[in-house]
C-alpha cells in the first residue's frame, strides 16, 4: 500500500463539455490529496494510436511518482476489460484496448496487470458511455489514495493484454518505409522513424532523401529546423519527440502530399 | 466560519484568452490553498439553459467541501443580482439568473441566499464588463477561505430567486414531449427525459419509438448503446446522465433531424 | 534563495497535443510543492504583441509569490536568449523576445536579468523546436523550488533586452491614433487606448465618436455596455482591462472595419 503523489490524465473526451470537470470531481472525493495533471483531452475520438503515440511520448517527462489515468475507449459498453498494469513502481489504469502498452514499453515493459472488476472501488451505477467516470477516475483515485492494484480484481497475464500493432517501420538499402504516426493541426506529419533508426540506415542531417507518395517523388532536404528551407519547401527534421517529421515551412505537408495520419509513406536516399 | 477545500469552476469564457486565468489568479492570491477544479470553460456564450444542465449533471460528482462558482452571465453590467447560496453544506457563487437554481434543486434546494455587496469582498475597481474577476471570483475565494456567507451582504428570500423555467417534459398516453437540452459537437440531442419518467410513462429499452419533428415520422429504436444499430442509423438511448438521448451512430442527430438545443420532439411509442 | 509557491504559464503551445501536459510533467518531477496556474495556451502561434498584452493585462491579477513562464518563441532553434527577469519579487522566465517586457513594465520595471546557460538546470537533451519543455519549464521550477536567478548564467543588462515596439498611440487635437491589440474571436477590437489617455484627450463616456478605417467614417458611440446599442450597432465602451474597445453589439467589429490586430484606426472627437 503506497500513496501516489500524482494522477496523470489522458482523454479524447473534449473540453467543451462536462465529463473531464466531473472525472476530476470523482477523483477529488476519493484522494482528496492527490493532485492531477492534465496531459491533454483532445485526442480525436477513438483514435487509439493517436493517443498511444501522444502517452509514449509523454511518459518519460510526467511524474514517476504517478497513477497515469488514459482513457481512449471505442469500446466502452463492449466487454473489453477495465484494467490496472503495473509499470515497475507506475500505475496505469485504462481499458485493455493496447493504448496504454507503447508508454509501459517505454518504461521497461508491463511486470502486472489485474482486471478492475471489484464494485466497492467503482461508483454504485455504471453507465453504458461514461467509464471514465464509473470505473477508470475512480480506480485511479484509490489508487494514488494506496490501494494496491491487486486488491481490484484477479491477475491478467501480461501476454494476454490487447495489443495494437506497432507503426510501420523498416529499412531496405536506401529505402525507409514509415508510418505517419501523428498528424498536428498544421499539417505536420509526424513519422515512425526515430533518428538511431535513420542514422542506422545512413541517414542523418544532410543526407538527401526523396520522398515518394501516390506515386510522386518529392525532393525533401533533411534539415535541423524549418528555418533552414524557404517558405512553402518541404523539409524533414527531427522533432522534439525524436522522430522524423515531414513539415512544410509556414504550410501544411499533409495537404502538399495528401498523407494523412496512418498512411504509409516511403523515403529514399538519393 | 468554514473554510472549504474546493473551488469548482464552470463558466462561458472560453479558454482561448485571458479570462479563465485571471479568475485562479485572484482567487490564489484571497485562497491560495483552497484547489480549483475546471468544471468546463467552453458553455455556449449566455447560454443559460445549456449552462444549468451541465451544472445539475455535474455537481453530484463534484466535491462536497466546495464553493461551486458558476459565471454564464449575459445580464452583466445591468442590475442582476450577484448571489452566494448555501444548499446544506455546499456554497454556490454566481448572479442571479437562474442559472444555479437546477442544480440546487438536485441537491435538495436553496437553503438560504446573500447579495454579493460588502465592497470589502470585492476587487477594489469594478469593470462594466467582467463581473467573474471583479465580484465572483474575489467571493468565492473567500468564502473558501471561511468568511461566512451572511458577511457579504443581506439576505434575498428564496423564493425571490430568478429562475429559468424547467425544460419541456410531459407524458399522455403513448406520447412524450421533450425539450432538447443539450445539443453536442457530434449533433447528439440529449433530451429532458430521464429514465424514470419514461419507465413510469411505459418506454423502456427495448419499446419501439417513433420521433415526430417537422411533421416527419421517424422510427427510432430504443436501444443500450450506439453499436446496438448499423452506422449512419438513429437510435435513443439513456446517457451517461441518465437522460433519454437521440443520436445516430457514427452520424449527427441534430442533422438528421434539423432538431438543436431548446427544440420541443415528440416521441410516440408505436 | 527563496521558493515561489506559484507557477503561472502562458503559451502559444495549443491544447489538443502534449505540449502543456509535458511542461507540466517537467515542472512537477522539479519543484512538487509549487502549484501550476495555467493563464491560457491558445495566444495564436507566434504572435508576440498579442502574448505581451494578454501577459501585461493578466500580470496584476496572478500571484505574487510566483514565477511566471511565459512561451511565445517564434525564434526557437535561433540564438535567442533565454533568460529569467528579476521584477520586484516577481520572476519572468522565458525567451529574451520582448513578449515579457509590457508586464514588467507594468509591475515597475526589470531590475536584473539573468542568462539560463547553466545545462545543470536544463534537461539532458536539448531539442531544436521544445524549449519549453527542455529549458524554460525546468528553469521555472527551480526557482520556484529555491534556485536564486543569479546561479542560472551571467547578468544580462537590462537596456540589452530585446523590446518589441509599443502599439501605436498618439493624441492630436481632436484626433486619436490607435491600434489594434487585440482582437477576439467574436470580432471585438480592443485597442492601445486607455481611459486616462482618452480623458486628458477629453473624450469620456458619452463623447461623439467618428472611426475612420480605410477611408469611411462611421460614427461611433462611446458608452457604458453593449446593451447601451441596438443589435447590430457599433459601440466603444472601455473594457475590463480599461482599454477602448471598438464593437459590435451581437456582431463582429472586425469584419464590419476590416479592422484586425495590428492595424492601425483613428478615432476623431466630432
Amino acid at each position: 500500500m503506497s500513496r501516489k503523489k500524482w494522477i496523470t490524465f489522458l482523454t479524447d473526451y473534449g473540453l467543451e463539455n462536462k465529463f473531464v470537470g466531473i472525472c476530476h470531481g470523482v477523483m477529488a472525493r476519493i484522494a482528496p490529496d492527490a493532485r492531477v495533471i492534465d496531459v491533454t483531452h483532445l485526442v480525436p475520438r477513438g483514435d487509439l494510436g493517436h493517443g498511444a503515440e501522444i502517452f509514449r511520448q509523454a511518459v518519460p517527462y510526467l511524474p514517476e511518482d504517478a497513477v497515469h489515468l488514459t482513457v481512449v475507449d471505442p469500446g466502452v459498453g463492449t466487454p473489453r476489460k477495465p484494467v490496472v498494469l503495473v509499470v515497475g513502481d507506475q500505475l496505469f489504469v485504462g481499458p485493455d484496448n493496447g493504448m496504454m502498452l507503447r508508454a509501459a514499453d517505454e518504461l521497461g515493459g508491463v511486470d502486472a496487470a489485474y482486471a478492475l472488476d471489484d464494485p466497492g472501488f467503482r461508483l454504485g451505477t455504471i453507465s453504458n458511455t461514461f467509464h471514465g467516470r464509473d470505473i477508470f477516475a475512480p480506480a485511479a483515485a484509490h489508487l494514488a489514495a494506496g490501494v494496491a492494484p491487486e486488491e481490484f480484481g484477479p491477475a491478467v497475464p501480461v501476454d494476454e493484454l490487447i495489443r495494437i500493432p506497432d507503426p510501420v517501420r523498416r529499412n531496405e538499402g536506401d529505402t525507409f518505409y514509415a508510418e505517419v504516426v501523428v498528424e498536428d493541426r498544421f499539417g505536420n506529419l509526424q513519422t515512425s522513424l526515430d533518428s538511431g533508426f535513420l542514422e542506422s540506415g545512413g541517414a542523418t542531417v544532410g543526407t538527401k532523401l526523396e520522398l515518394i507518395s501516390n506515386g510522386e517523388t518529392y525532393p525533401i532536404p533533411f534539415v535541423h529546423t524549418f528555418g533552414s528551407v524557404a517558405e512553402g519547401e518541404a523539409l524533414a527534421h527531427i522533432d522534439s519527440a525524436d522522430r522524423l517529421a515531414v513539415a512544410v515551412n509556414l504550410g501544411s505537408a499533409a495537404n502538399k502530399f495528401s498523407l494523412h495520419e496512418g498512411d504509409t509513406l516511403t523515403l529514399r536516399r538519393s
